[in-house]
């Protein structure tokens, strides 16, 4: 059985859906030898999958059956699960609840070899409207504290190859967002603004970490990236509830993040990357001093390998020039270099 | 230039080593094509690293030559650099001080194939020595406030096959030790107790989550575990300073920590796994309510990879099944298992 525990010191919840080392060690060795099925996710196979909560389809098709662009379903191995109610127990030092929760998967394209930088802007709204429509329907559930949606792209990080996200609707706070609103709110106490809308101010003056900017977004390259290519999108005015953005927006957003993972996918074919979406906690209400933005972390290892277990981080690439990288201005920056 | 940089809202410090995306492009194809470079930490080549700061050898033998059986030097390729005072500047929001401090690698073993869990208790217990002298003597430089021993095993995880560690000497508190510290000081404030203590104590009593003891250590499954397989050694009593641990300790702990990677390896050869050794900051004393402790992470991605960007973990092995493996009673959970 599933179970949230948490950890005494650090006081951060882990699921441990509690499987044996002989399911585990099999998993490891399917991955390591190649699946050879079908894709789940494909057109056609549609059966293999949990029915459908959301899709974007042709109105003449049925659910369930081809004719969709975006699908989205539950997991059919979910880290938590819908049914029951959370009963929080204690043993000790040890604290320990029931893992409800919803963990659903966002099949994002009927093509199961694109990428957000090759799609169409169209459908890379849809997956944000896919976003935006179940976050909407889960938090209607008043269990749950958190939705956290979080997308792997590339071999070694997501266990598929077809383009899919995660949405978890979580009935506990993550500890790096509860530390985000700690931080927030200690900022706003201190000087009654946002942080994140000071720190996007002072990147706009300052410029050399800005990537891209449109009328309602931002991106920058972060001041302190632990990892190379760390890129926040941000909304430039306030807003603390992804849930609030329009379709108008939804549209920007796409381009910006279509434009974005394309340049990555330019400066090194295939390189993997990982996004997560930090939006305002649910408490009953939401969390206005929240600032909502994207997150987006170009997976390879190139640091010490003492990040884990230290929280202590070696990025070996400065922000400014992964500024400048993804601006595609790498021939001037070379050019500038050779008259120095 | 290498920079330490503060993200302002986490407040978390991060090294940025500076490197220009053409070195970090040549890393990953050197990594992906593989060397082909003599070994610089096998015998006979201790010309290719930097001069020896401390060693295990042959009374007969001379400094970086043959003859040692344990060697630290400075890293060639260093993340913090010791030379300098450390200028902390501010520009608006954001914080930012000289990467000022010390990189070491423990080569720890002259035999390039070797793991703890194949080398003699011996020879462990050097590695653990050189982690302790190394330790005390890079403290009495009073620029430093944290000394951080972390190691990886295996491929994918460590960029040399030859069994070494990295110990850094940093001019900031890293995060996660920041982290702890707080919620010891904030145990300590409820109950005049050590967090750490109430956990052993309490897990001595339970029992399915202790793996092993020895009269002054015990290894656990932590019981909220992010990673399948996380232990945690700690001292049975009270000590928070890794500096004054013992001769015979050390080889208690050397013992352990072979027994421990042996048991890991043969569940799956090869595994590989990373190691970090918390103790506490130096603030000119040391913080007495710390209590120093190794963690230990096998280095396999099973969960739904989204624990980045969100500190949220999914572990899909029960840490109570993790003990029960580590301690060798595989056999026997089967056996019980097979009669419900």
């Amino acid at each position: 059985m599933a179970e949230l525990r948490r950890e005494p010191i650090l006081q951060r919840w882990v699921v441990i859906t509690g499987n044996r080392w002989e399911v585990l060690a099999e998993v490891l060795r399917q991955r390591r030898e190649g699946g050879g099925r079908a894709c789940p996710f494909c057109p056609g196979n549609e059966g293999e999958t949990p029915s459908e909560v959301f899709a974007l389809r042709d109105p003449t098709s049925s659910a369930n059956r081809e004719g969709w662009s975006v699908r989205v379903v539950p997991n059919k191995f979910p880290a938590l699960r819908v049914e029951g109610d959370i009963e929080r127990t204690g043993e000790g030092v040890f604290d320990q609840a029931s893992a409800i929760g919803a963990h659903e998967i966002v099949i994002e394209t009927p093509s199961h070899y694109a990428d957000w930088g090759t799609m169409a802007v169209e459908e890379v709204a849809g997956v944000l409207r896919a976003y935006r429509e179940r976050s909407l329907d889960l938090r209607r559930d008043d269990r749950f504290r958190q939705i956290l949606i979080a997308r792997n792209y590339g071999p070694g990080i997501a266990l598929l190859r077809h383009p899919h996200s995660h949405i978890l609707a979580l009935p506990v706070i993550p500890k790096r967002i509860e530390d985000e609103v700690r931080g927030l709110l200690d900022y706003h106490g201190r000087k009654e603004r946002c942080g994140y809308c000071d720190i996007l101010r002072q990147e706009k003056r300052a410029g050399e970490r800005v990537i891209r900017e449109t009328g309602t977004f931002i991106a920058l390259a972060a001041f302190a990236a632990r990892y190379p290519f760390e890129t926040w999108i941000l909304p430039k005015a306030h807003a603390h509830d992804f849930g609030t953005i329009e379709d108008d927006q939804l549209l920007e957003l796409a381009g910006l993040l279509r434009s974005l993972t394309g340049a990555l996918q330019s400066l090194s074919p295939g390189l993997p990357y990982s996004l997560v979406l930090h939006t305002s906690p649910l408490l009953r209400f939401t969390e206005p001093r929240y600032h909502w933005h994207l997150e987006i972390r170009v997976r390879i290892e190139v640091g010490g390998g003492f990040e884990w277990g230290t929280g202590f981080f070696v990025n070996p690439l400065a922000p400014e020039e992964a500024a400048r990288l993804l601006r595609g201005e790498v021939g001037d920056t070379r050019r500038a270099n050779s008259t120095e």
